[in-house]
């Protein structure tokens, strides 16, 4: 017998799981509130696992990053005060920064020791921080909210970990009422939401909370490979109707970004009109 | 200790992998050609697989079945005779023969075997078989191909297995010239291909050979929950440009489709946009 031998990272939710198989192990300590394990992959490069859950990873990064960076940003086009709720890696605050036009990013993170090993292992995403523009604040991202001054930020990105556990502050009634105090009239919220073919009681207990300081939201549907399942849900939310039209996204936006992976005007278009079966089930939640 | 015993589908490839749970195994036996699989997942919900590999499954299907029946009738709202190669669950068939124009759909499938599995355990994706339209031939695809008759078929959906291994003769220069022939000047051809993060090395392989008999191709980017990694690549080609053109694409046709669970004109034309990533990947093999 050859042996076959190795060490896997393993999601499992219910009959589904996805396996990475850690090559090395650069890093794994437990913080205050998790664990945190860097390894290599030779699939998707060097990744960060939170609670043994696949967070993100070099190889893939742009899939979810640039979303969560950018969606908003081409819709509010006037945006110039950027809040991150999370987001520790510094990856969603990299690619923010790289629009000219963005004079803050002020990024709150519950987890001073995701900053380290971000700083240590994904030092290409952690060099946002010594941009002029960037401001860190470690601490509760709920309280955090709560003291902002009102209109304070045009773009809110909730870059936490998964809603449906860990992160269950962060989709409370208190805290999207918070954040629509601290969120100018046209501004726009980006959370990351869980996957749409089945945490559905996920988005059963979020969406109704967001909702109630959020009139208008939407639910897109965005491919993100190596993502359970695949295929992930972010949702999108404004006080103001017209801040979330998807014909406010232009191709013109796109090209200015430098060194873009992912994201065109049509595909991002396309993103905002669900699988008919999704949108049914989101019409449910109205 | 609580047992926590499971018997588990495992697909690994590389440092990557995804399982389902198999709750209970309907079928298992090996044909002349693949071991065939029907098993119950309490996610994916009832499930076949072709030598250990997840193909397709009743709650997901038509985030395949819909793509690779509908997307070139999108295309060519002339088209009336369709040719499946492969197929053999009968659901590319089924969402075929929704709608009213098409006359006729030839199926041409390897392996009986999968055929009377599907009668027995996907009933109504095997309802197709019985509408007049239908005819069905059970032999090799590429000798079916060679012995067509000139301009036979308006479009052509090839179902394979994944084509990076066990497909092997459906991604051969001779196979696509034979197809060429065989399909009308405006014909359209739509073949799964793999995952885009990952399997590089086939589209390599692949790509080239269908080149040489269709000279405007296409690749896809669609979003299919439970696939490995989850976004998967399709491909379409024809002899004529316009025949691929995404402005073709109205959301009236979709509206004309029963029951319709995963497509909309905006979602389908985004799928032509490829991550910028991708598309320089596929611009290195024109």
């Amino acid at each position: 017998m050859i042996p076959n031998n190795e060490l896997l990272f393993v999601e499992r939710s219910g009959g589904y799981g996805t396996i990475l198989v850690a090559d090395r192990i650069l890093y794994d300590e437990q913080s205050e509130y998790q664990r945190i394990t860097v390894f290599e992959n030779s699939v998707v490069g060097r990744a960060l696992a939170l609670d043994n859950m696949f967070n993100v990873s070099t190889h893939m990064e742009a899939f979810y990053h640039e979303p969560m960076a950018h969606l908003p940003l081409a819709l509010n086009r006037g945006a110039r005060r950027v809040l991150i709720i999370g987001g520790g890696d510094f990856g969603v605050a990299s690619h923010v920064l790289k629009h000219p036009r963005i004079e803050e990013v002020t990024m709150c993170e519950l987890d001073g020791l995701v900053l380290d090993v971000a700083r240590t292992y994904f030092p290409e995403w952690a060099r946002a921080e010594s941009d002029p523009r960037f401001e860190l604040v470690i601490g509760d991202g709920t309280a955090f909210v709560q003291q902002a001054a009102e209109n304070r930020f045009d773009v809110a990105v909730i870059d936490s970990t998964d809603v449906y556990e860990p992160a269950q502050a962060l989709m409370q009634p208190q805290f999207y009422a918070a954040l629509r105090r601290a969120l100018a009239p046209e501004g726009i919220l980006i959370q990351l939401g869980v996957d749409m073919s089945y945490y559905r009681d996920a988005w059963k207990a979020l969406v109704p909370n967001l909702a109630r300081s959020f009139t208008h939201w939407k639910p897109v549907f965005v491919p993100i490979p190596f993502y359970f399942t695949g295929p992930w849900g972010l949702i999108l939310a404004s006080r103001t109707e017209a801040s979330l039209d998807p014909g406010r996204i232009e191709q013109s936006f796109f090209d200015s970004i430098p060194n873009l992976q992912t994201l065109t005007a049509t595909r991002v278009r396309g993103w905002f009109d669900l699988p008919p079966v999704y949108a049914r089930f989101f019409e449910s939640l109205r």
